[in-house]
This record gives structure tokens, C-alpha cells and sequence, in this order.
């Protein structure tokens, strides 16, 4: 327990104590803190006072910390994660004098996380979306090719994933202005402009933490090593765009706009106890994929929508899809492996997404495709308007937590409302 | 013509003047310079000496060109890199005396090429290959799918193109590892090992320039402003691999292991006199797609293999393939276009590759898939070795230049030996 008071259904308790970079306030320079109930400890002021004086971080925690970006704490790797971890748990304890009792540091140390504006919490040198929920690929494929063909024969043994744009992943709460693009109809012609078929996906995505060498691949028995934590995903995307242009390289104008993150990164070992049965692998996966500890995190994810309209009235987010992390069928280590396996070397601070998180049952499909099967069955809102895809003014709220005992662990939220497209010339 | 002694056949007379970063020794800082004969300008000291002091660049000159990269400088757009050649031709021009006669600072100034070592010229951000060779989408088409279906129906409209992984991009010289990784034979069981079907592609790349704001598309009639140079590449690919992950989300192993690129990008500008007649574009593209000024680059470009035996014979690097810039059927004006249309960011520093310059003769394709049709017509080395595809020890070597009246304007050498794959547990 923490001298930090934290209401019981806060994300936030000392048991989580996730990774963000912030501004105190508009305009100030960003740095590096941890959520704690309604609060930001900011790191930059602990390590400048000293606090954090472990023999792994404790002589660079100063300049680390006080840096825009997580990345060279990433890159220092998981003994040092958890040195520091430690060092947080025991100076936010309630039984500990050093700055519960030191007013004036206290005052620096804490920002109210109301009054702080969240940056990207890394430098992301190379994003990566995976395709790893079998759910989502079945229904996927059943849309756009038929059942009997729905799942491509190599997606049981690869975990299937694509290079994405890193310059358009930004951090809850930015504007996702609505793209411009080709799209055709089938047997229609070929069209241009703002598209049409604007959709969520409900992801998580990890962050890289120690890398790996170019040509040297990582073993699945040391992937957790490079796992620095894990954040909620919105990986916006055009259908009307994505369908015209993804045969044969794969996706690129219809994602590539913008895919949104939340701004807390938890780490692994904080996730360690939630960690349950995974989705059981049927063919028996190659032996560089085989894991002697294969598992799923057990993380309750929710997605709500809210109208210009809904907003107007005064209305709540409806919650449209409840889902979670353990509907993966491949595991986040097994993607890292996977990924460095042909020596592609993996830096601090790469963003791994995992593909639409979309479980068995209905309401846990984790985009408008599915959920309103390719926009033949829009849903109601509370206001009576309809929708398939997503419209101009709608916000789209996501968010994750775990359910521990007697208190919770979440990530924040990974919020963004689409705005009009600019015009073009067409 | 300049006071530094430029050979006739030098890719790198006064009228280039191409930018890359160097080390003037192995462990020295990396910092920007240009190419001219067979030597180095520093503009790091050319800038501290107060030599580069036009309105836009003078006063950050120092600091921007000391850097190891060339970012800052590339986002200061067209304006400021014409302020810079221009008082670089005048500084190296045989009538100027300032740099000519002072003997301490030249010393300081010039650093041989042969005693420099080259870096990556930028911080790539993002890196996206495209696949604007209408003749290499016919051919590899009509490998992968007859010649009926070779050319799928969007690629006359759409420049196609997929994200690749800008962690390694790698400068000339640099050891390529050989990939392990799934692959599967038609009808034949899936198998895991080093790639069988290592090719290489030849390339030529773009860095972004000044960059447009997310949500922003850039319209044609502007794009030059954003396009800083060129450099020629090797997209290594991993044919068994990529064959068998490609569908439905593109390739991704099968490239992700190595990209090479020569080390000095020729500007824009010093490529103006080379602009040529495109190829026909028929049907005519969207409107934001036409340019009234549509053009291509005559800039020649050759692929050379040299086996360890021939090296070990003491034989020279046999010519494979010669092709051409100018067979793209999409512009590099409409490759960037396309890409921030539908308002995804462009950063300083970020690499737009062209995809595979295949012409329409056989001499002229540009990978191994298609000089060996898919390994059935092995090429002979003059040492009797037949090759497919590449075998470790394989050195690849690539060059372009254009022709100018006179003298030659050239990109260096974008070169890569092919090292064997490190074992993996299969
Ligand atoms: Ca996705
Ligand atoms: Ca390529
Ligand atoms: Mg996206
Ligand atoms: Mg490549
Ligand atoms: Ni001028």
C-alpha cells in the first residue's frame, strides 16, 4: 500500500506503476514518471534527488529519466527494469519515511495526472502489426473470402504479421483526421476521396526493450528479456482503402494514417501474476515457436463509441465490444521470436501490435467489420442513429485492465474522435 | 571545375556533389560531408570556419552538419540545399581562393575516401519499398500467376507499395547474414532452415526532405520540395521465405533481414539535367496522381556478382544486369504523393525505395527471380559455376551513374557479401 491514497477502481495502485512520458503542464519540457493512483511520480525528480541509486540504473537514472523518451531505460533490459521497480515500490510505500515526509520534495515529485499532457512514451524506431487472433482472422477471411477459404494455410504455422508506419502512432486524445483515398466497388468503378469505411481495431501492442544484433536471432527462452511492457492499441484502418490496394503487398494507405496508443506502459513483470492458459496451438508449432512456458495474459479490454449526437445529449460512451488479451493464439513472445528469427535486428522502443483482439463470442469482435459483418448489420446507438463504420465527430474509447485481488491493474486509455478529411483534388 | 583534381571517369565532379556521413578513421565522430574526386569536403569544419554563411543555413550550419546524420539539414528544405551547393561550387571552384590557398584548413577540410568509413547518411524513420517497374510486376506475375493474371487490376492505379523495416537499412560494405526461416515447396511439407532462394533486388531510393504535417496531404505540383536525393539499393529478399508468408499481409521475413544503400545521395538538384521522358502512362492516373511536369531520371544502374572462387582466381565482378531509372512507370513525385495522400506524415530522413528496376530486355531485369526465371535458366560465372540464386560467400555490387556531357555523375557502390545463416533450433 502506498502513502498515495488510490481509490479501489483506480488502474493505478502500486502494484502497477506503469511507464509514460509527460509535460507537468502544456509547453514544459516532457520526461519520464509512473502513474500512481490520481498522480504522476516524476522520475527525473526522484533520480535527480537521489532516490533511485541502484547499482544498475542508479548513476545514468538522473540523465535516463529526464530524456522525452522511455528508450534507453528500455534498452537497459530486465534486471535493471526490476531494480528500479523495487526501488518505486519501497519509496511509494506508506512506511517509508524518505518522501512521504519530505514536503518540499513531494510537492516537485508529484504531478496530478489531470493537470499533466501524456506524450508518446518512446522513440518508436520500427512498428509492427500482427495478425495473431484466430477469431479475428476467421471472420476476416469468412468476409472476404468465404468460409472454407477463410483461414490461409500458412497462419497456424506463422505468426502472420506486416511492417506499419511508425510516424503516425500517436498517443489517447489525438485528433485522427479521416483519410483520403482510391477504393473501388466490386464490378464498380474506381473512386477517390475520403473514405467511407472508417474502422477500429481493438489491439495490444508491447514495447521492445534490450535488442538483439542484426543476424543474431533471439531464443524463445530469453524473449521476456526483451519485453520491456505492454500498452492498448486502436490501429484506425480504411476499409474501402485497405481492399483495394492490399493484394499483393499487403496493407499500406488504409492503416498507415494514424493508430493510436495508451499512454501507460505496463510492464511484464507487474502483468507476471496475471498470466493464465493460452489458446490451445493445433498443429504443434515449429520447434523455434515452441515454448516450454507458453502462456496468455488474462486482460479485460472494452471498447465504447460516443456520437457527436450521444455527446450533445449528455449520453455515456456506449461499450460495443468486450474482449481480451488471452484470445491470442500467438503469444507476444513467440511474435518477437518469430520476428528476429531471420536476424531482423529489434530495437529499444519498436511497437509490436498484436492484431484485432476479437474472441469467440459476438460481443467480443473487436472491430466494426466484424461487428457489423462488413456493415450489412449496423449497431444502434442510444440516440436511435445507426451505424457500420465509424463517422465524422465519433469518438472511439478503448481500454484494458486486469483484475487482481482486491484491486486493479489498467493501462489508461487509448481514446481519438475522426475528424472531416481535408479536401483534395479529384 | 574544381582546384581538387577530379579523374574524367570520377562519379563525383563538382556538378554532383553528393552528401553523406563519414568517419575520417574508424572510431573518429561520424559527421556530414560531400563527395568530390576521391576525396571528402568535411562541412563540419567548412561550417565551423564560417565558410557556409548564406541567410538559411549560416547560422546553424555548424551544428547541423557536426551531427551524424543529415536529418536537420534534409528538413530545411529546397531553398536551403540550394543556398549550401551553391556556396559549396563556388568554395571548391579552381578560381576561388579561400579554401584553395589556405593550407592549414584544407588539410583540415579534405579526408581521402579511401581512409574515411562510411555511415548511414540518415536516422531512417520509416522505410517504405515500393513496386513501380511495371516490367518486374509483369515478370514476377507471370512467375507467380501466368501471364494472364500477372498484373493485378489496381497496379495502373495505384502506385502500390508496403512498409518495410528501416532497422536494417545498412550502408555498402555491411555483412549480409543469411536468413533462417519457414518456407514450403508446392505440395511439399513446410521446413525450416537457412533460406535456399537468397536474391537481391535492384533498387534506388529517395530520402524525404521537409516534411508535411499528419492529416496533410502533399500535392504533386509540390512534392519536389520534399525530395532531398537519391542513393541506390539492394533490397535483399529471401524468395522460399517470402512465397510462403506473403499472403494476405505482404512481405515481411523474406526482406526484413538486410536492405543495403549506397552511402551518398545525389540531390535533386544535381539530377535536374538528367530528367528524361517517362514511360506511358496508360490509363491515365486519378488527378492527384497527374503532374504536369511528369518526368523520369536517366540514370544508369548495373548489378555485378563475384563468387569467393572468383575472387579466389583473382576475376573481376561479372555484369549481370543494366538497367535503367528510367523504366518506373511511377514517379518518384507520385510515389510520395501517393504515400502522405491520405495525410500520413513524412519525416525528414524517411526512405521511399522504387521497388525492382526491371526494363524491358532480358539484360535489363533486375533480380535473380527473373535473370533465372525462378531458378530454371541458371546464370554461368566465367569460373563455370552456375548460379540461381545467391550462394554465401556471393559478393552482389551495384552502382548507378548518368552521363552527363563530358563527365559522370555517379552514386558510389551499394555492395554486400552474402555471409552464411547462424544455426537456429529447427
Ligand atoms: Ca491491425
Ligand atoms: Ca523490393
Ligand atoms: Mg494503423
Ligand atoms: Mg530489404
Ligand atoms: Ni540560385
Amino acid at each position: 500500500e502506498s502513502f498515495i491514497s488510490v481509490a479501489s477502481d483506480s488502474f493505478f495502485p502500486i502494484q502497477n506503476l506503469p511507464y509514460g512520458v509527460f509535460r507537468p503542464s502544456a509547453g514544459a519540457p516532457a520526461r519520464c514518471g509512473v502513474a500512481i493512483g490520481d498522480q504522476i511520480l516524476d522520475l527525473s525528480v526522484v533520480a535527480e534527488a537521489g532516490l533511485l541509486s541502484g547499482p544498475l540504473v542508479g548513476a545514468k537514472a538522473a540523465e535516463i529519466f529526464s530524456k522525452p523518451h522511455l528508450n534507453e531505460f528500455m534498452a537497459l533490459g530486465k534486471e535493471a527494469w526490476h531494480e528500479v521497480r523495487v526501488a518505486l515500490q519501497q519509496l511509494l510505500d506508506k512506511d517509508t519515511p524518505t518522501l512521504r515526509d519530505n514536503a518540499e520534495l513531494r510537492a516537485r515529485a508529484f504531478v496530478p495526472q489531470a493537470q499533466a499532457v501524456m506524450e508518446l512514451p518512446a522513440q518508436i524506431g520500427d512498428y509492427t502489426d500482427f495478425y495473431s487472433s484466430k477469431h479475428h482472422a476467421m471472420n476476416l477471411g469468412t468476409i472476404l473470402r468465404g468460409k472454407d477459404a477463410a483461414l490461409n494455410p500458412n497462419w497456424v504455422h506463422i505468426p502472420i504479421g506486416y511492417h506499419g508506419r511508425s510516424s503516425s502512432v500517436v498517443v489517447t486524445d489525438h485528433p485522427v483526421v479521416r483519410p483520403n483515398g482510391q477504393s473501388k466497388a466490386p464490378e464498380g468503378p474506381i473512386s477517390f476521396g475520403p473514405s467511407k469505411r472508417v474502422d477500429f481495431e481493438l489491439e495490444m501492442a508491447f514495447f521492445v526493450g534490450a535488442p538483439n544484433k542484426m543476424g543474431e536471432p533471439i531464443p524463445i527462452e530469453r524473449a521476456e528479456d526483451h519485453i520491456f511492457g505492454l500498452v492498448v492499441m486502436n490501429d484506425w484502418s480504411a476499409r474501402d482503402i485497405q481492399a483495394w490496394e492490399y493484394v499483393p503487398l499487403g496493407p499500406f494507405a488504409g492503416k498507415n494514417f494514424c493508430t493510436t496508443i495508451s499512454p501507460w506502459i505496463v510492464t511484464l513483470e507487474a502483468l507476471e501474476q496475471f498470466k493464465c492458459e493460452p489458446e490451445v496451438q493445433e498443429p504443434a508449432p515449429l520447434p523455434y515457436l515452441q515454448d516450454p512456458h507458453h502462456n496468455a495474459y488474462d486482460i479485460k479490454l472494452e471498447v465504447s463509441i460516443r456520437s457527436e449526437e450521444m455527446r450533445k445529449q449528455g449520453l455515456a460512451p456506449m461499450v460495443i465490444c468486450r474482449s481480451n488479451h488471452k484470445y491470442l493464439y500467438w503469444s507476444i513472445k513467440q511474435q518477437l521470436v518469430h520476428h528476429a528469427v531471420n536476424g531482423c535486428p529489434m530495437r529499444a522502443g519498436d511497437l509490436l501490435a498484436s492484431g484485432t483482439i476479437s474472441g469467440p463470442e459476438r460481443e467480443s469482435w473487436a472491430s466494426l467489420m466484424e461487428l457489423s459483418w462488413k456493415g450489412e448489420t449496423p449497431l444502434e446507438l442510444p440516440t436511435g442513429e445507426k451505424r457500420t463504420f465509424i463517422l465524422d465527430g465519433d469518438e472511439i474509447l478503448m481500454t484494458g485492465f486486469c483484475e487482481g485481488n482486491g484491486f486493479r491493474l489498467g493501462f489508461g486509455s487509448c481514446n481519438g474522435q475522426v475528424l472531416p478529411a481535408p479536401a483534395v483534388r479529384s
